[in-house]
This record gives C-alpha cells, sequence and structure tokens, in this order.
C-alpha cells in the first residue's frame, strides 16, 4: 500500500546483518547469468550449480555475473561467501526499501541504486538493482529480470566502443548510465504529458483533471525522493579514490552528475509547474462558479420583479383601479418590457452580458 | 495540552544542575533491572536496594541496567553519584522535554532520545529514553515500563549474532537501532493510512476529511520534530571519536545514519503529499459548489420564466384578448415547453447538463 | 505603532556614539542597586550618588550592578566612563530598537538582549537588557524596573547551588538563562492557546477566528524575530574565548544552546501549525457556502416547479379542460407530491441530504 | 516601465568599458562641489572648470568631491583619467541599473549603493550613488541633485564629532551610514503603514484593499532586491584588508552590518505580514459571501414555500374544498405562520441567525 | 513537446562519446566562417572544404572559427581530430539538450551555453552554442545561422575599443557577455510585461488573464532553469586558472558575474510577482462572485415577499376580509412599499448597497 516506505516490522530487533529478503518475492526462481570477456575472447553462459560461482572470476578477463531474483537465500550466502561481502552490506541488499547508497570496503565498490520504469497501470515503480564492483569482477543483483541492461549486453558482444578493452568499473559505469537513463527517459515521458495538458486545463473543465494532477504529482515526488540520493552517490563515485575505479573513467562519471542535474533540475520544474496548473484549475472552477452565477443572477433579477408585478394584478380586491383601465393589460405588459430592458442594460454595463 | 513544548515554569530561576523532574509522573515506583553477561554466562536481575547498583559493574564483563520511572529522586541520586555523572547532565536526562541531545564527558557518552508510540486514541506519543554509556556498562532510563527493548534483551539471552561477544557499545547501538525501527514503523503506519485515503478524497464528501487531514499533519510535524535532531546524534556518533566507542560498532552506526535519512526523506514526502490531499480536498468543495450552483440554476432559470408567463394570464384585467383564443391555454403551454426546451439545450451548449 | 521596527528619525546623520536614547522613556528616574558578595559576605543597597559607582568593584568580591531606566544621559556618561565603555557600544545599548548582539573588547564582554513578556492587553512585548560583563563586575540595564531577575537574587541571597562561588560570568549566564526560559514560557503559553484552540475551529464558526488566528501569527513572527539573533549569540559564547569566560562556565552555555534550539523548533511549529489551521477554517467556511447553497437549492429546486403548476391553473383562460375535472384539484395535488417526492429521491442519490 | 530591471539593448554588442550612460537622465548640467578640510581648516566650493578636478586632492587635508548627474561623459572621462580609475568601473558608475557592488584595485575602493525615497505618487524610487574612495579624497557620483548628504556636510562644517579628524575612508562611511538609514527609515514607514491597517481588513470591505496589499507587496520586494546585496557589501567592508581602510572605520562598518540584519530582519517579516493580510482577505470575502447566501437562503427558504401554498388557492379548479371552508382563509395564514416559524426555528438551530 | 527536457530514447544504452546529434536538425546544411585577425590584419572568409580547418590556425594571430549547424556528423568528426577533442566532450557539443557546462581539458575550455529568443509565436527559446577555446584560436557551434554574434564581428571589422589585440579568450568573453545580454534584455521583455499589467487584472476581468499568467510563469521558469548553471560556469571561470584565460579577461569575467546575479535577481523576482498577481486575479473573482451574489440577494429577498403577500390576495377563498375593504389593493400597495424600503434599509445597513 504505502509505495514511500516499506513495512520494516519483520527486521525489528533483528541483529544486525541477518540475510532476510524485506520485500516482495517477485520470481520464482534466482537465475544466475554471467559473461566473462577480454578484448579477443568472449564466454556467456547460465549457472545452475552456484558453488562454482567463485571460479568463474579470473585474472585475464573481466567477469560480470548478473542475479535476478533477491529471496533466494542459499544463493545470496554464497555470494556473500565467495565474494567475502560483509554482513551489513548484504543486509543492505537484500532490503528492497534500501535507500540507495554507496559502501565503499577494503575489496569494493557496492552501490545501490533503483531503476525506474512505467508499470502496466501506468504508474511509476522503482526495483532495487545492486552493483558490486571487485578486482576483475561486477556483480548485479536484481529483484527480478529485467532488460535494462541488454544494451550493454549488446556491446560488449559486438565490441562495439572500448567496452571490451576497458577494466569491470567500466562496466559498472556503462550499467548505470542506462539506469540514469531511465530516470531521464521517464521524467521526459512525465514531462511531456504535463507540458500538453495545459491546453485541456485552460479548454475543459472535468473533476478527473483533479485526480489526475494529484497524481502527476505525487509521481513527481516519488522520482524527486529517488533521485537525490542518486546524485549524492554520483558525485561521491566522482571524487572517489578507491583503486578499483580507475582514472579515465572517473571522467564518465563526471558525465552522469552532469545527467543527474539535469534531472534533477527537470524534476524541480516539473513540479512547480503542476503546482501552478493546480492553481490554474482551481481558477478555473471559479471563474465557472461566477459563470454559473451570473446566468442564475440574471434570470432570477429579470423575472422575479416581472412575476411580482403580474402577481399584484392577479389579486382579487373589489376595487385594483388599473383592471378595469381600457388598455390596462398592454400597458402592464408594456411595463414589464421596460422593466426587463431595463434590468438588461444595467447588466450589460456591469459587464456581465 | 501543549504537545509540542511542555510547562517549565518549574524551572525557571532555579540553579543549574537541580535535579527536579520536569514532565508528568507515570508509574508509581521505580523499576530497576539488568543483566550481565560475557560470551560465557548471563545473569538477570532486578534491584531493590539502590546502594547495591556501583556493585553491578566489572571488568569481565557487560552490565546493563534499566530503569523505569524518573521520578524517584532518591534513585536519581544514587545514579548520579554511583556512575559520576555531572549535575547538568543529570538535569538534561531528568526533564522529559528535553530535546535529542548528545552528551560527551570523559567517562561517559550520554544519548537522550524519544521512542515514538501511537497511544489508545491513536495519536502519536513520545516518551524519553537516556543512555548512559561507560566502560563495561550501560544505564536506559525510561519514563515507564515499557517493551521496546524486548527484542534486544531476547537477542542477549539466546546469544543470537554477536552481540555476547561485544562491548556495552554494541548494546547502545542494537537498543538505539530499535528506536529507530519505531520511527520508521510509525512513519510507516501513517504514510500508508496517507496513501490509501487518496481514493477516499476523491469519491467521497465529509467534513471529517478536514479534521482527519489536519490532525495527520500535526502527527507529521510532530514527527518532524522529533527525528531531525535525531538525525544530528547519529551524524555526531559516526564521527565520534571517543574511546568508548569501538571502530568496529562504528560501521553499525553508519547504517543508522542511512535508515535516519530515509526517515526523514519519507517524512518530507508525507508533509508534501498532506498539502497536496488538503489541496485536492479544497478543490473537489469548490467543484461541489459548482455542482449545487449548476442544478439551482438550472431549475430557477427555466422554472421562473414559466411561472411568469403564468402568472401574466392569471390577471385580473378585464381586457386579456388571448385569455378567450380557442386554443390560448394550449397556445401558452406550446409556448412553455418551447422556452423550456431552448433553455435546456442552452445549458446543453455551456456544458452544465 | 510599528512594532517591529522602531523610529530612527532623530538618530539619522548623527555622528556615531552619541548618547541618545532611541525609544520610550519607560519610567521617571533611573534606580540604581547593587550586589557584592563572595562566599562569605553579601551587600545589598541602592545608589543615589552615581560617582561612587566604580567604587563599588573590588577584587574581593564580585559586583552585580542593576540600572533600571536608559533615559538618563548623565547615568549613562558616567557608566561609559566609570567602565570604560567604547561610544558605539554605549549606544547601541541606548537604543531600544537594538537587534540582540554580542561585543567583545579588552575589557568587556557586552551582551544585548531582549526579554519577552505579555503586557495587559495580552499582546506580546520585548524589552531590551543588556549585560556587560568586566573583571570582577556585571552591569545590568533595562528598561524600567521588573522583577525577571529576582530569582536569581534569591539564589545569591540563599547560597543556593554554587553560585556565591563562582565569578561575575556565571550570574551573566544565570541571568540570561532566566531571560531565555522567559522566551519558551511564552512559546509554551502561546502555543498550549494555539494547540487547544484545534477543536474550536473545527466545531464552531466565527469570523473572530480568523482575526485571533492572524493575531497569533504575528505574535509567533514576532517571538521569531527576536529568537533567531539570540541562537547566534548563544553559538558564538559557546565558543566564546575571553578571558573573562571561565571554561566552566562554558558547559552551562552549552546548555543555554540547547534551549534556544528547543525555542526555535517550537516556534516553527506553531508557525506552520497556525497557517495549517488557517487553511482549515477557510476550508471550514467553503464547506459552509456549500452547506447553505445545497439548502437553498433543494428548498427552490422542490418549490419552483410547484409554484409553477400552481401557477397554471391559476390562469383564467377561457378553456382550461383540466380545470373542470371532477378530482382536478386533487390530481394536481398528487402531482405535485409526485414531483416532490421525485426531486428528494434525486437529492438523496445526490448525497445532499 | 519595467521598475526591476532596466533597458540594456544599447549596451549590448558594446566594447566593455565604453562610457555609455544607461539610464534617464535627471538634470540639465552636472554640479561639482568639493569639501577640503583637515582638523583646523575647512574649504568648500564649486567646480565649473573640470580640469582643475585632480588639483583639489592633496597630502595635508581630505577631500571630498560630490558630482550631481551622470549624464556629462565629458566630466566622467576628466574623473576617470585625473583619477585613473578603470574603464569597467567607470562603466558600472554610469549604469544606473548596476546591482549595489564593491569593487577594490591597488588606488581605489568603489561602492555602489542605491539610495532609497518616496516619490511623490508614493511608490519607492531607488537612485545610484558611487563611492570612489581614494588616497585622502572621496568621489561621490550621483544621479541628481539630493540632500542624502546634508547632515553629513553639516558635521563636517560643525567639527561635530570626531568626523573632521578622520581620514576619507570615514566620511565613507558616514554617508553610507545615513543610506543604510534611509533604508531602515523607509522599512519603518511602510512598515507601520502595514501594521496599522489590520484594523481596515478586519473591519470595512472594499475592492481597493487587494490593490493596496498587492502594491505593499511589490514595494517589499523592491526593498529587498536592493538590500541584499548592501548586505554581502558591508560583510566585504567588515572583512576588508585594504590599506585605505584604517582599522578604527572596521569598527564601524560592524555597527552597520549591525543595521543591514536588522532591515532585512524587517523585510522579511513585513513580506510573511503581508502575505498574511492578503489570506484574512480573502477569508473576510468568503465570510461575506457565506453570509449573501446565508440572507438569500432564508429569504427564499420561507418566502418559496408559502408562495407556493397561496399558489394553490389561487388555482381556478371548479372544485377545490378548503376554498369553502368558513375558516380557510385563516386557517392557511396560522398554516403559513407555522411553516414560516418552523423554518426560522430550523435555521437558527443550524446558527444561521 | 516537452520544452523542459528532450527526448534521449535515441542515446539510451548507446557507447559513451559516439557522435550523435540529439535535437531536432534546424538547417540544411552545415555553414563554416572564419576571421584570422592580428592588430594589424584581418581575414574573413567560409570554408567548404573541412579538411583545411586546421590549417586556419596560427601563432601570429586569432582564429575565430563559428560552424552553424550541428548535424552534419562528417564535420563534427573533422572537428573533433583536427583539433584533438575528446569524444565525451564532443557529445555534449552535440546533445542540444545538454545543460549548461564548463569543461577544461589539457588543450581547451570548452564551455556550453543556452542562447535565449523569442520565436515568432512569442514563446521563449533556446538554442545551444558551444564555445572550444583553444591556444589562439576560438571555436563557436551553433545550432542554425544566428544573429547574435554580428555585433561582435564588427568590433573586430572596425578595431573598436581592445578586441584587435587581445586574445581568442576575449573573443570568448565577448560572445558571452552578447548572450548573457541577450538573457537580461529578454528578462527585461518579459518583465515589463509583467509590471505593466498590474493596471488590466485590477480593472477588467477576462477568463485569459488566468491563461496569460499561467504562460508567463511558465516562461519564467524557463528562464530560471536555463540561467541558474550559467551562474555556476561564470563563478568558476571567475577562478578559473587554466593558462588559456588570461589574468585580464578575468576582470571582465567578474563583470559578468555580476550581470548574472542582476539577471537571478530579477527572474525571482518577476517569479513572485506573478504569483502575486495571480492571488490578486483570484482575489477579484471572489470579489466578483461576491458583488453578483449581492444583486441576487437584494432582488431575490425584496420582491420574493412582495410576491408572496400579492400571491395571498390572489387567493380565491369564499372569504378574505381583506379583499372587501375599499382600500384594500392600496393598504396592501402601501404594505408592500413599506417592506421594499426596509429591506433596502436593511442591505444598506448591512452595506451591500
Amino acid at each position: 500500500m504505502a509505495r514511500f516506505i516499506k513495512k520494516r516490522n519483520q527486521a525489528i530487533g533483528k541483529a544486525p546483518g541477518s540475510l532476510i529478503h524485506i520485500g516482495k518475492q517477485k520470481m520464482d526462481k534466482s537465475r544466475v547469468r554471467y559473461i566473462k570477456y577480454n578484448e579477443d575472447e568472449i564466454t556467456e553462459g547460465e549457472l545452475d550449480n552456484y558453488g562454482s560461482l567463485k571460479k568463474l572470476v579470473g585474472k585475464e578477463y573481466v567477469t560480470w555475473v548478473n542475479i535476478d531474483g533477491l529471496h533466494d537465500i542459499e544463493l545470496m550466502k554464497t555470494i556473500k561467501e565467495s565474494f567475502d561481502i560483509q554482513a551489513l552490506t548484504m543486509e543492505d541488499i537484500l532490503n528492497t526499501d534500501q535507500r540507495p547508497i554507496i559502501i565503499e570496503s577494503e575489496n569494493h565498490l557496492v552501490i545501490i541504486l533503483k531503476v525506474l520504469f512505467f508499470n502496466e497501470e501506468q504508474s511509476l515503480q522503482a526495483e532495487q538493482i545492486s552493483f558490486i564492483l571487485g578486482e576483475n569482477y561486477l556483480l548485479t543483483i536484481q529483484e527480478r529480470v529485467g532488460n535494462h541492461f541488454e544494451p550493454v549486453r549488446e556491446r560488449i558482444r559486438n565490441k562495439s566502443g572500448k567496452i571490451r578493452s576497458r577494466k569491470a568499473d567500466y562496466i559498472q559505469y556503462a550499467l548505470i548510465d542506462t539506469l540514469i537513463d531511465s530516470y531521464l527517459n521517464n521524467i521526459e515521458k512525465l514531462g511531456s504529458k504535463i507540458e500538453s495538458q495545459e491546453e485541456v486545463i485552460l479548454k475543459q473543465h472535468t473533476k478527473q483533471l483533479a485526480e489526475i494532477l494529484y497524481k502527476q504529482k505525487v509521481e513527481i515526488s516519488f522520482i524527486r525522493k529517488l533521485i537525490r540520493p542518486v546524485k549524492e552517490i554520483v558525485l561521491k563515485m566522482v571524487k572517489c579514490e578507491s583503486s578499483l575505479m580507475h582514472s579515465e573513467t572517473l571522467r564518465y562519471w563526471k558525465d552522469l552528475e552532469d545527467l543527474t542535474l539535469q534531472a534533477i533540475d527537470s524534476v524541480e520544474i516539473y513540479h512547480t509547474m503542476i503546482s501552478d496548473q493546480f492553481n490554474l484549475y482551481q481558477t478555473n472552477i471559479s471563474n465557472r462558479v461566477n459563470d454559473v452565477m451570473k446566468v442564475l443572477t440574471i434570470f432570477a433579477s429579470i423575472f422575479i420583479p416581472l412575476t411580482f408585478i403580474a402577481g399584484i394584478y392577479g389579486t382579487n380586491f373589489d376595487y385594483v383601479p388599473e383592471l378595469h383601465f381600457k388598455y390596462g393589460y398592454f400597458i402592464m405588459l408594456g411595463v414589464m418590457v421596460l422593466v426587463a430592458v431595463g434590468m438588461l442594460m444595467y447588466f450589460k454595463r456591469k459587464g456581465w452580458l
């Protein structure tokens, strides 16, 4: 139910570093895929026997192991032990309500991020992806099988760019670049909806609009919450002095910093834009109330006095002299026309017609 | 009455360091419980004779003394003297309106925090818990008997995790971890109410909603006020250089920092979310006023002119030619239908029907 | 008239350091009282002859001279010369529109603060109090005779706490502590009014409420303006390296820092709380307009059509067949009941009843 | 038209440092007045022949040259060359849309500020004044002849205070002090209007009030825009290490810092106060709409049903039994009274009466 | 559609540093113009054969090459190779959704900025301009042929100012100066519209006004988004230590810093001014609703009771004594006048007339 913070009941009072998966299980069986490559060779495969995980890593090539599914505690233990990851770090990886974070240790550089996507109901969702960078290898752990990383896999296969001649820190950068592009992409989708609905707000009037604007504001808040810690991470990476990061990769991170600032700028703009649209919408309601009131006032103010006049001559008094005037009826009609015209002129002068 | 600041009258002009309990007494008699343990042994007990307090502490084991109830000034004096605590610090511990704070001295590291819970009326309440960390011992002082610490007690009893092999600073961390989890937990409870009431605001209309939204906003402000100083404390602890803190414990505090930031992020989001819901609620009222006005305007604008026409032919003038037309009555009815249809078409074109 | 800034006309273009009292004279004659004490002895008295001021100070005891009334320029000159105070500092002391400030010089540490109190019209007022701390003496200068300092005077007389064994910097702390307690106290008074009026806003509706809320917001702004520079002063004092401040006193100032932050937190909370209450109040007005509209709409929409029907059969056409039906009148009444019931059901379905 | 930013078209693409006066010419002919003085002597005069400007300056006295009028490019060139001022600095002095700024160079310390005054239409205006401080001399350049500096001139003539024994940096301080006093003075004027109109908002209702509040908010924004850079300048001056500034003058600048902070505090308070008053005004409108609606509803809801009853007995059916009851008419009147009283009680219970 | 962020789909997953033009192609064929000059000579020309680009640069003169059009990937490759520009930098230049940025490398100082202009529909648009500063040369790359730089070209041709005797960093400054002037210029255009429409809001009432205010707010947000990173760039340039920047040029950049702050100040002021105008507009709507309501209430409250009275005497009861009074009709008219006058006096006292 609560999208912005998740149930932590299960973790309260537990010893820190316990391997508990906090979050919904999103697939049946974990899947372990790997790519081993250097400039000349490339091997791809899928593991069934987790015991052989550690053997995938070697000095002469870069190994990228991608794990889909967090719930298989046995697998998580194997990873923890094979790659010598600290208990607390492993706990953060398993907790899908984890705030984006960067953890540096002697052997690893762990980055935990969220990928952003619209689900089938067109509502924004985030899923956690963890990157464990070690000497010669990169582990990526996702909540379920996703295709966010396919373009990078293709680049490795096709030797496009310099990806095959770089170290593991470069694929880490390349993958995080795709994540941040997914932020920009989704902000753009949302933003282009927001920018284009100006017309609708000005022209049409539906109650659904209030709901739509409110929901968009929630989406923007959602992106905002996710993107702020990403900025912190990217800023830390730009200044990172870990031996696992090569200086040429740092330059690419500077580029990510720029993309992130761009994303934050846009989120802020759309945030105020929606508030302004809400304001505009409210003003339009007021304008409509005003219009409705004017119509009522004009009708009522013209016909109520006329009805009154007619009422006077509908009385049954014994002696009402006007009733016996020869043109009494026509004089009354004439007076009524005069009153009506007078009222119309009055409303015209007031600018209500 | 005032939940956000408490009566200080009793303290004005008093010499600083006076042992006065500022706040409501919440239980009859103070209760003093202790656990002494090392990796191999564990002793639990309850003290009646406060004089023996100091003797509970020894080099070969860790002692955790938990005191429930602040109002027993005699007990407080014994604590002050037994553990050599400064008068000003003791004053802060006794003042339950104390802002969360961290006090470092030569022999102690005192942290004063609030635990957060919903009371029976489902309104958020905070109670103060003080942690006095010394060499080999930890004192915790609460306003009344609570069960916040039970899970940690269980972990000590069951030797779960590394708790039995660590020093007193680790239990301190473990206990504060449960407090911060209580923050997240309560934010989650409140947040999931807030997120799920969107539907109610959009569909139903009750005046109670304004009250509910207002009260939720007050609750959020309440959490916000409590959580900000907690962040300062956690940040200070992460950089703490006291010899009472062991370096491995610092890593756990980094984890708390992360939880606290997570909590603050969520509080901010729910804060703006409630404001937005309030806005949505107000817009809905305006929309409803508009609807009511339209119904009135349509009825009045159609029937007032018709009544006027009927009124004309209800006059008693001697000579009203139409009254004597053969089909006068039916012509009038026909004209009335035309007027009504014309009005309906006009309102249709305006989009009011 | 202007409570937030005062007339400065009289000072424009004057040479800096001129001894002009900017502000309203609040008493007839200045009053000079002193207490001289050390651990063993204590002398209290009142001076008529200002010439002997300087002689009150001596090395073996602490002298606290309290001056009530700023307008006696002769007295001010004597103080300036006796204690060798700089012209600019003296000017600040005399200007009661002075922002709270701290001035360090070789021989003195001058702190200018405001004391906060509710006047007879229950509106918050501030008066300036200056503290001139020298070697072995403290001068306090107030706008008029006040009883803010009485509790401290009592403590000196009664030797309560360590006040008699400390230096002049300690009384300075003790006095400023009472001032900051007065802030907290007044915030608490205002805050408890604000918190308790929630019910009133929800239940009753009076126009006075808008006025009350507005005035409370002004009061909060007033406290806010005063308290912010106090925080700056306290922060500076905590880090003060003047030889006039003894290290043990600094610890007490840390406690004041904490009180000040507490006060600022509360002020901010009450500030947003009042805005939220205003919002709630406005929403209630809208709800009431909506209610009023509904009553009108229901009455008008039911009876206007019925009146129209009656109007039709009030016409005097020669031939209105229904008029001659045997049960014409009762059929009309029946139709009217049907219409009314239909309307009521329609409004029921709309949720207006 | 645009008060907050001025036309720059004429400057686009020009080489920097061109001597163009950006702004409106405000007087016919520039006027050059000077005062030369030391402790013993004083000479005042007015220059026609600009060539002799440089000769006014000498080591044994302080020279203050005041130039009124910026448009005489010939004069400006003479100044630039005589006192060796950089082209860019001169450009800033001539551009009256210049943001307040401080420019330090080897020989000069140039401060450009705005003086604030209400024009005849009671709208706030700013005019630029530049201060060029050199060794032994001060040039002040204004847009037109003003009397802001008259009090300082008087103090020089009368030897009041220490002004005659100080260097040129002291007159610079003294003059800027009068400018900042003009800020405080005008804030006070505006503020006392704002504070006193609370009553008007609460009691009366005029549409002009919205306009007045809006205009006051614009004035406050105008002061705010001007005063912020002044603070930056004063802060820089307090830390200024130029050899042209003597250490004793720095102390006076600290005093100006204080005045500026005072001004900024007040501006912020009045800014929120006006927003709150606007809010109050809007709430009052809603309250009035509510009142108007209630009157309408009460009248309509009472008389429309009564008219309906009368309408029933105005029908011309052949057989309406009540019409022939002996006291039919009086029974009808009685029923009407009952209905009216019932309605009144209903409205009373709702609290509308 | 989305003006604040642009489609990035095409770039996702691509290797960084790929030369892809992100953005709309705005012209058919790229155009390469150059000016070579030193103090004595000047050559201007246009290149068709891109191979000779590199040869344009020489030690004895400054070369400024201006390229219009980003889509010619062949040309971009030639530039990249001729001037040895890094792949990532080149990617940023080609991505027209790039945030303004400054990139320092060993051989170049690259600044990417936006120029601001109103398009034919009077809506603000931004186009990207990149400045590549090298030893002795400056490359400027624009999205299409623009005339922003014409004034600087003229200054070079005419030897106006010192432009011909300076290095390439000076033309870079001069060109960026024209861009920032374009910001100020457009803010001034927008601002003078905003300031002058106050009158319209106060006097007239059109629904279009809400739309206009909303659109102006969007424009202001647009400028705001663009100008903030410009400030960062200018601040970095002021502190730039690249050997490509000569110290005398730095002084000009300080001037740009000032202009940028001026622009930001104004943007902020106009931002709040529009919000205030929106507020004023909404208040005016409320005032108008109030006016309309009053007219309705006055008419209805006067005539509905009168019609009721007439209705009573229109009933056909056998015995209605008043009907047979001699002056019954005139008494009724008199009562009606009394009622009407009473109502009018009541409304007058309420201040509604």
